[in-house]
């Protein structure tokens, strides 16, 4: 059995400009095997989002059309430094962090729910922390 | 006095496919009486999503509009499947959890804030979980 | 040594009616030294949010644009009430709280992260709270 950790992190590389990756398995692995409580899963980068929904690639592809649309990628003041406050927009409108709930060791998410890193402003490498912790009376 | 729980769950059934409804009752029943820390609210579904805000009936159906109107409902790919993307995508932009400070049992939330489930694709029965965490040096 | 504590509060005045304020001196500040774990930093209003992200000053009038862009201030059935719907929606899409990882009392972010109160409906002094939660396995 796994020792139960604090915090892990783990690096996840992306293709393009806007994507969405599925990083379920890798938080999964993360997460001690004996814990009922929470996790958070923090992307630690500020034109990058986690979001927790479904992994299906269609889907995937009409999240970064429509964060495309929301937000215009020009016209922006921050542009005059480095050319990408859309990222920064788009990424806030999503969140930098998911809290999702555990049992057991398991994911305590519905059968449709993924865990999902959104690139904003890739390709790039991204760094992704887990934090572990435990529910009232969990005896962890 | 009820005993401390770290993980409890209910249903709420939405009304119309866009909707806002008022849960603070049925999460406020979920806290361990005697909780200092944070609680996860956590829809367990990828076409709905929690947030916290007034529970005021004219902004609920502003918040209804605001929805529509920022995320078309036609022109995706994922509606080849189900034909409901735009309901992912509107779940997505609020979220599927909160987290919220609790204090000796209570939601320690501001005069006018309430729990909302924004239901983005119903009517439907949906699952909600709350989990209880204690804070540092609250010996719960 | 600051000693531990479960939940702290501090307050912050606002200067415009939508403007975002780095918070993230007030934010550490709050923070136990020995903690490792997670903080929820929580405002209790709803008309104003919580987000992670750079605290570059064109950037954050760069945000300020794009949220009046995005909802419109006319129109709305709330405003019959207090004629700030607009400020509300704006909220819930940013959202009432960031979970932030914490390592020996430090804030685990990148770089680039700052803690931002989003204010939709200053000037006004907001009140935000900060609650500590320990990792599994961290002995604090």
């Amino acid at each position: 059995m796994q020792r139960s950790q604090a915090q892990t992190r783990f690096e996840i590389s992306t293709k393009d400009q806007l994507s969405v990756t599925d990083i379920t398995a890798q938080v999964h692995a993360a997460v001690p095997d004996d814990l009922t409580g929470i996790i958070t899963v923090f992307v630690e980068h500020t034109t990058a989002a986690i979001a927790v929904n479904e992994a299906e690639k269609r889907l995937q592809g009409d999240l970064e059309t429509a964060l495309n649309e929301l937000i215009d990628d020009t016209g922006w003041r921050h542009n005059e430094i480095d050319g990408n406050a859309d990222s920064h927009i788009r990424a806030m409108l999503i969140g930098a962090s998911a809290t999702i709930p555990i049992e057991d060791g398991e994911l305590a998410t519905g059968t449709w729910q993924s865990v999902l890193l959104i690139e904003c402003d890739g390709p790039r490498t991204r760094t992704v922390s887990v934090t572990a912790t435990p529910a009232v009376n969990s005896h962890t």
